[in-house]
């Protein structure tokens, strides 16, 4: 299988990810079994999907916080440096939204261990984010054991309590809510089965674990989606959730992330 | 003159600071000369002002924002943090809302120099915070050479034009909004004068500087100054500023911290 266009990498860490549910039905599990192929991702490709290379290493939450605040960072960067505090090597963690793979790929780096403990389950309800997020960690990947760490679904992420197994401790789920870059922008996560995920999320996530949620908002029905993940954060009793949010104020478009973490 | 009652001081760290605008006009600008005694405040009072001491170092970005989203840490402690990465030894900054004066002891740590060249421009409305503030700094400081980096005001911080220096880069402008923690809480800042204040500030700031609104939301009148600072926050011109915002989504009451960076 060829490597997708570096452009649509680049621009996919720049925005976001897929997901229309076309109908309430979706697709039954399926692990897509995957040959790693000896093609390499450049270092501009995965310094754009936020992971650390020889030339550019990994960014702390200070220099994220910091650089957020004087406008040099972004809020995707702000999430995989928190994630990166919190996630631990050999920790199970859910892409709830795989697009191109950025997320997917940051993840696996955190979890990887050398006992293969580590897993990342990753779904996207259109196949062609699987497919793209399938290539790019192909030729990401430090070495093809890696590979099985990985577990990609092509499902409505509202399912996600179908494949992740009941006795792994998830740390952490993110999402990116929007359309998919380099896909159809008409086809977008919808505010019903986005608020039904992030139920399945609060449920299987462990204590001391983080829902990571960056939604973009500039394109129609971005806002009504952020309503429905502020009601669904609002909504958490203070005892057992920490619900907060990070945003631009003199942006109205640019995307907010709320960050949800089980006491 | 003896120290505060030490409850006050735990008391100040966790909320905020005094201001209410009794009258349209303020006092003439006026230099409080102070004699510094030999009491000195306890590790307990300067861990409550955010202080760094010999059994608390100081607290990092990354700790206090990764604490902040695990409920563990408080905004007031992610404005320290942040403002403890943008300000340097030797700028001048300004303390609009001194309240008990744990801010202005806080920047006072941060711009101290050895050429005396840092300044903490401190003001507030209420006599007894500028009373309260200058006892406090008394015990804190290390040495007595340090008052002279600091000038306190009986004014309305929408004059603090007529008390910086025009020459003086400013760095760092810093506003607590609320009441006086311990004081009448019936005297309150109030969105008319927090406005002008925060015109004020964006004049006299420098490029690379940051205005920090804490503002807490809890009594009556708060919902509405924070209107205020989120209109004035959103009206900035963004090539020129950033303004971002960072507050609990499932604590209606909780403070919320704005950060103005201007380019």
């Amino acid at each position: 299988m060829p490597p997708p266009h570096p452009h649509l990498l680049l621009v996919r860490s720049q925005t976001l990810t897929p997901l229309l549910r076309r109908s309430p039905r979706c697709d039954p599990p399926f692990f897509r079994p995957r040959r790693f192929l000896s093609a390499r991702a450049s270092g501009a490709q995965l310094a754009a999907a936020g992971v650390a290379t020889t030339q550019q290493p990994e960014l702390g939450v200070e220099e994220a916080v910091v650089g957020f605040v004087t406008g040099k960072r972004k809020a995707t960067e702000v999430a995989h440096a928190v994630w990166r505090s919190i996630v631990r090597k050999g920790d199970t963690v859910v892409d709830a939204t795989c697009g191109n793979g950025n997320d997917t790929l940051a993840l696996l780096k955190m979890v990887a261990d050398e006992k293969g403990q580590g897993r990342v389950y990753g779904m996207d309800i259109q196949d062609s984010a699987i497919e793209s997020t399938s290539s790019f960690l192909k030729m990401a990947m430090d070495d093809d054991h890696q590979g099985e760490l990985v577990k990609l679904f092509p499902i409505c992420h509202s399912r996600m309590e179908e494949i992740v197994p009941k006795d792994a401790p998830v740390r952490l789920v993110a999402f990116n809510l929007g359309y998919l870059p380099g896909g159809d922008k008409t086809l977008i996560t919808v505010p019903r089965t986005t608020e039904l995920a992030l139920q399945a999320a609060s449920r299987i996530l462990s204590s001391g674990g983080i829902i990571s949620v960056l939604v973009y908002i500039g394109h129609p029905g971005g806002r009504d989606e952020l309503d429905v993940v502020e009601s669904f954060a609002s909504s958490l009793p203070i005892d057992s959730w920490v619900s907060c949010k990070l945003q631009m104020v003199n942006r109205p478009i640019a995307p907010v992330l709320i960050l949800l973490n089980k006491k």
